[in-house]
C-alpha cells in the first residue's frame, strides 16, 4: 500500500510478547489513519465498560498516511484509549519530532495491551523490537528519562514517555515526546503508567510509499508557501497561540477565576506581547513545519527560574487567568513543572481553579488543604501543580480532576467540565458553538474535537455571530468531522486555519482530499473523505454508548447553563443548550436519545 | 546614557591586562555605534598601514544601541578590523543569541590589542573579566571548544570563537558564535588566531536604559507584527535564503563555474524546495527574531552525515554552482565541516572554484594539486575544503584566498574578486548596481555592504532595472550608507526587506530612526542619521586611503568588463564601471581620485 503501511505493531506487555499484524486495504481506507483505525482497533479488541486503568484497556499510538509525507504539518500523531479521567473515550493529539519518527519505523500503529509486572520501555529500531526494563528510570522526570533513553539507545532517536505524574496514575497525567510536547487530555500517561510502560522509543529508516510523489512534492510545496505566508499563521509565528487571550478577553470569554466571569483585569501580563518581551527565547517549529508556532522561553526570575517550551494559550488560561493568577513567570514555571512531570496544563490548572472557587466558598475547609488556597496566590499555584502532579496531601484529592474533587464534597457543579473533561481557554456563553461541542465531542470538553472558535472568535473560514445559536448544530457535526478527519490523516489543526474548509465550496475540504489521494492512491472525493471522518466519529460515539453513556451526559455545567455572564459582549448569555441538542442530534442522523440511527449506520457501513 | 551603555572593554593581550574605557555622548551619536564607533576606534588607535595579523593590529568586538533591545532582529554584532584576506578594513556581523548576551555585560564594545604569548580566552561576567588560558581547547573545533566553554564557565552563557581555521591564520578563517553563527567574511577569524585568542564567552545581567521604553515597547510590537506579516520575510521562514538560486538563475546571474556563467543546470538540485524536503528538521531564529530564516538540517545520506545550520544561498551559491556541483548533500555537509573548522563557506568555495578552473585550464598543475580538480566534483570539494583549513598540502595555497593563489600563478583575473575579497552570489553583469557596489564597498565584495540585489534582484523597496547603470551611482550611496545604518545600529538586514527605505518618503529610514530616538533619546532625524552613516562610511574610507588603497583599487576582475554573459537576460552584458565610477565619487562628494574633499569632510565633521 502507499501512504500507509498496513502493519500494526502489538504489544502484549503481560506476556513480553511482540507481533505484527497487517492491514485490510479496505478498512485502511474506510477508517483513513491515526484516530479513524484506533477507534476501529479499540472497538474490536476491548470491552468499552472495562476500567480504564486496568490490563484489559489497550493504549494506542496511531499516525496517519500524511505523517511523515511532505504534506504541511504532516508531523502529528494520536493516542488513543479508554480515559481514567473521564470514563469514556479518548484521543489525544500531539507533533514534535517523535510522530515522523514513529513512522519511520515502519509502523502505522503501535497497540499496547496488558500490563507489564514491571516498570519497562520499548525500544523499536525499524523491525527490531524490544521490550527492556526501566526500573532505572521510574522516577524519573520526562527530561531525565529522554536523555537517559537517548544516550542508552540513539542519540538521533526520539522519545515518548510519562513522568512522575504518570506514574503516579495522576487522572491528568500526560504522554510527553520530544520532552516539550505532549499529547495531554484525559490522562493519557495514566493509562501509560497503569501499564507500567515508561517510555517508547522510536528510530527507523523506512520511508511511506506515495501514490504519486511528484504530484505530492508539487502540492505540498506550493501548500507550504500558502500556508507559510497566510496572516492567520503568521500571528502563531509573532506571537504563538498566546496571542490568543487579548482575543478572548475582547469578546469576554477569557475564563477568569474558574469562568466566573471571561474577563481577566491582567490580560495584558499574561499576553502574547508580555511573552515576547520577557521570557521568548526564539519561535520553534515541530518537524519540517512552516507555522512555527512554539514558544522556546526562559525564565530568570528568582524563584521561577526554568526554560523549555511554552506556555501556550491554553496553558496561560487555564494556570493563568481561570486561576486569577496574572504573574507571566508563575504560569511560564509552572507550565515547565507540568511538563517536566508529565501532566496536562489544562486540567491541572482549572482543577486549581476549582478547588481555589471551593475554598473561598468555603465549601472545601482551608485545613483540609493545609493552606489558604485562593484566587490570584502565583505560588499557591505552583505549590499544587507540584503536589497535584506527585499525588501529596491535598494533592492526592486534585490528582483525581477537578469533577470527582467536586463531588467529593457534594458539589460537582463546581468542576467546568464536559464528561468529566476540563473546559479549554474559551467560556461558551459567549460563543455558543463550543458550547454545544464541549457537550457532544466524544472525549469531552475539548477545543481540538471541532474547533468552532476559528470561526466564532478568529473568523475561519469566516466571522460567524458567536452568540446564535442558528445553524450551529450543523457547524458543529462539520467540524467535527473535519477534526476527525485532520487527526485520523496525521495533521496539525493549524493547517485547518487555512485549508480544511474552503469556504468557496460549501466547507470541503478539497486540497486535504488530493493530499490524501497522492499518497495513498486511495480515490476519496470530498464527500467521501468527509463520510469516513463521519464513520469515524459514529463509531466512537458507539463506544461511548456502548461504555455507558447517555443523552443526560451530553450536557454542560450549571454554570454554562443557567448563570448568565454579567460582562463584555456576552454579557446576559448562557448556552441554549437544550434547543441546540434535539436538532444536533437530528443533524447527526442519531435518535432522540443521541443513539445513532440504523439507517445512519447502515449509510456508513458500521455494522452495528 | 541610554540605548549605549558608554563603556567599552579594552583588553591588552600582550600585557594580560584590561581596562575600562567611557564614551563621550556626542561621539555615541556622531558615529551611532556598531561598525560606526568601531572605525573612529580603529583609526584613532592604530596605523592602516600595520600588518593585519600583527600585534599591532586591533580586534573590535562591536555592539549597537539597538542590539538587546526590543527591536525586532536587534540582535546583531560587528566584528571590526583589518583583514588579513584584503589588506584593508573589515566590517562582518553576526547573529545568533551572543550579541544580546554581550550587549547584557555592559560593554558596548570590547577593544583587543596586542597579542597574547600563549592561547587564552576571555571571560566576562557582568563587570568580571578574566584572561583565562585556552591551552587545553587549542586545536578544536568550534562545537566542541563551544561545549568546553561553556561547561567551565556557566552553561547560560554564550561563545564566539575560532576553530582550527583561524589558529592556522587561514585568510578564510571566520569567527563562529553560538556555533553555527558566523562573523564569516575577510579573515576575521585569522586576525583573532594571529592574538591567540581562542574563545570570548559573555553573561551578564545589565539591561540598556531606554530613553522612552514604553513607547518604545509599542513601535517595537508592531514593527514585529508588520515584519512578521510580510510576504518578503515569509519566503525567509519557508525556504530561508535557499529560496534565491531560483530567482538568480532564472536572472542569469546564479555564480556557475566560476562565473563563467551565470545559469546552472543543476539548480533544481540545490534550491530551497530541494533542501526542504531531503534535510531540513525545521526552521530556526536568532534571538528572538520574527523572521526565523534559519535552517535546522540534519544529513543523513552516506558519506555526508552531519547535522547543523544551513546552507544559506551564499553557501550554496559559493559551495555549490560556482564549484558546479548539484549534490546538496555534499553542499551541505562542506557547510557544516566550513562552521566546523571556523571558516567563511564564500571565500572558500570561490576560491576553490577559482582552482577548479584554473586546474581545467592547466594552468595549475594537477601534480601540483595532488588532484584533478575540476568542476562538479562534489567530494572534490569536501576535501579542499578540509585541506584548505587545516593548510594540509595545496590546502595551504587555496588557504591565502583566491586573490593570491591566482597572482601566484601569474593569472590574478581567475580571482573573482574585489579588493581581494571574493564575490557573493549575485553576477554583477546582470545586476549592474552590484557590480558598483562590489567596486566601491569599503570591504570588497561584499552584498552586506549596501545590497541594491534588493531593488534590482527583489524588488525591495520597488523593482529596478538590472541592467541599466542609470541612477545607480546615487542608489549604491543611498544604499551603502543605509547598509552602514544598520550596521552600526545593530539591527539586521532582513529586517531591510521591509523597513530601510520607506519608498513612499524619498528612501528614508524613518522607522530606524524612530527606533533609534525612543532607545538613545538622541533627536535624530531621518536626514541627520543618515549623515551620521554618511560620515562613518567616509571614516572607513580614508582608513582605505591611509592604507594604500588608490582609485586602481576601485575595480572588477577582467571578466566582469570585458567578458560579456552569454545566456539569459543579462547576455551580452558586462559592467560599465568606468561610466558608474566617476558619478559615484561625484555623488559621494569625492574628488576624481577617489578621496573625499575637504568640503565633504567638513560637512560631515570629520577632521583630516
Amino acid at each position: 500500500m502507499n501512504g500507509w503501511y498496513g502493519k500494526i505493531l502489538r504489544v502484549n506487555l503481560t506476556n513480553s510478547t511482540t507481533s505484527v499484524e497487517t492491514v485490510d486495504p479496505q478498512f485502511a481506507k474506510d477508517y483513513i489513519g491515526g484516530r479513524g483505525w484506533a477507534i476501529k482497533c479499540l472497538m474490536d479488541g476491548m470491552d468499552p465498560k472495562a476500567d480504564a486503568l486496568s490490563p484489559e484497556n489497550l493504549l494506542i499510538f496511531a499516525a496517519g498516511p500524511l505523517t511523515g509525507s511532505p504534506a504541511p504539518t504532516g508531523n502529528r500523531y494520536m493516542v488513543v484509549t479508554k480515559s481514567p479521567l473521564t470514563g469514556v473515550l479518548t484521543n489525544s493529539n500531539s507533533g514534535g519530532d517523535f510522530p515522523t519518527w514513529m513512522k519511520r519505523t515502519g509502523f502505522d500503529m503501535f497497540i499496547f495491551e496488558g500490563r507489564a509486572e514491571r516498570p519497562v520501555y520499548l525500544w523499536i529500531n525499524n523491525d527490531q523490537v524490544e521490550i527492556r526494563s526501566a526500573e532505572h528510570i521510574w522516577g524519573k522526570q520526562v527530561p531525565e528519562t529522554t536523555d537517559a533513553l537517548l544516550a542508552e539507545t540513539d542519540g538521533k532517536a526520539k522519545v515518548a514517555c510519562i513522568g512522575p505524574a504518570g506514574e503516579r496514575l495522576v487522572k491528568a497525567a500526560a504522554i510527553m515526546n520530544d520532552k516539550d510536547r505532549a499529547a495531554a487530555r484525559s490522562g493519557v500517561g495514566a493509562v501509560m503508567g497503569s501499564k507500567n510502560l515508561k517510555a517508547v522509543v522510536c528510530q527507523g529508516t523506512h520511508q511511506i510509499g506515495m501514490a504519486d510523489r511528484p504530484g505530492m512534492k508539487k502540492l505540498s510545496q506550493s501548500m507550504n508557501q500558502e500556508v507559510g505566508h497566510d496572516s492567520k499563521t503568521s500571528v502563531l509565528r509573532i506571537y504563538g497561540t498566546p496571542y490568543v487571550p487579548d482575543v478572548t478577553n475582547e469578546l469576554g470569554i477569557l475564563p477568569t477565576r474558574n469562568f466566573q466571569t471571561g474577563r481577566f483585569e491582567g490580560v495584558e501580563k499574561i499576553n502574547g506581547p508580555a511573552l515576547n518581551e520577557s521570557f521568548l527565547i526564539r519561535p520553534g517549529a515541530c518537524f519540517r513545519c512552516p507555522i512555527v508556532c512554539n514558544r522556546i522561553t526562559k525564565v530568570d526570575a528568582p524563584g521561577y527560574e526554568g526554560e523549555g517550551e511554552g506556555p501556550e494559550y491554553e496553558s496561560i488560561g487555564a494556570l493563568g487567568s481561570a486561576c486569577g493568577v496574572d504573574n507571566l513567570a508563575a504560569i511560564t514555571k509552572a507550565n515547565y513543572l507540568c511538563n517536566e512531570y508529565g501532566m496536562d496544563t489544562i486540567t491541572a490548572g482549572m482543577t486549581i481553579a476549582c478547588a481555589m472557587e471551593m475554598c473561598e466558598a468555603g465549601i472545601i475547609p482551608e485545613e483540609e488543604i493545609g493552606y489558604p488556597l485562593k484566587f490570584g496566590d502565583a505560588d499557591g499555584m505552583i505549590e499544587f501543580v507540584k503536589k497535584m502532579a506527585l499525588r501529596e496531601g491535598f494533592g492526592d484529592k486534585l490528582a483525581e480532576g477537578s469533577y470527582a474533587l467536586a463531588e467529593s464534597y457534594g458539589r460537582p457543579e463546581f468542576s467546568i467540565s464536559a464528561k468529566k473533561l476540563e473546559f479549554p481557554g474559551y467560556d461558551p456563553r459567549g460563543a455558543k458553538g463550543m458550547g454545544l461541542l464541549y457537550a457532544t465531542s466524544n472525549i469531552g470538553a475539548s477545543h481540538m474535537s471541532g474547533d468552532l472558535a476559528y470561526a466564532e472568535v478568529f473568523g475561519t473560514p469566516e466571522k460567524i455571530d458567536p452568540l446564535t445559536i442558528e445553524n450551529k448544530p450543523e457547524l458543529i457535526k462539520r467540524f467535527e468531522d473535519a477534526f476527525t478527519l485532520i487527526d485520523a490523516s496525521g495533521l496539525c489543526v493549524f493547517l485547518a486555519v487555512r485549508y480544511v474548509f474552503d469556504k468557496d465550496v460549501n466547507l470541503w475540504p478539497t486540497r486535504l482530499t488530493e493530499l490524501m489521494n497522492l499518497t495513498t492512491g486511495a480515490d476519496y472525493t470530498p464527500a467521501t473523505l468527509m463520510q469516513a471522518a463521519e464513520r469515524v466519529f459514529n463509531l466512537e460515539r458507539l463506544f461511548l454508548l456502548e461504555a455507558g453513556v447517555t443523552k443526560a451526559d451530553d450536557t454542560l455545567p450549571k454554570r454554562m447553563l443557567e448563570e448568565p455572564l454579567t460582562e463584555g459582549p456576552a454579557a446576559g448569555q448562557v448556552v441554549e443548550l437544550d434547543e441546540m441538542l434535539p436538532r444536533f442530534y437530528q443533524v447527526r442522523g442519531w435518535d432522540e436519545n443521541g443513539v445513532p440511527t440504523p439507517e445512519k449506520l447502515a449509510e456508513l457501513g458500521i455494522s452495528a
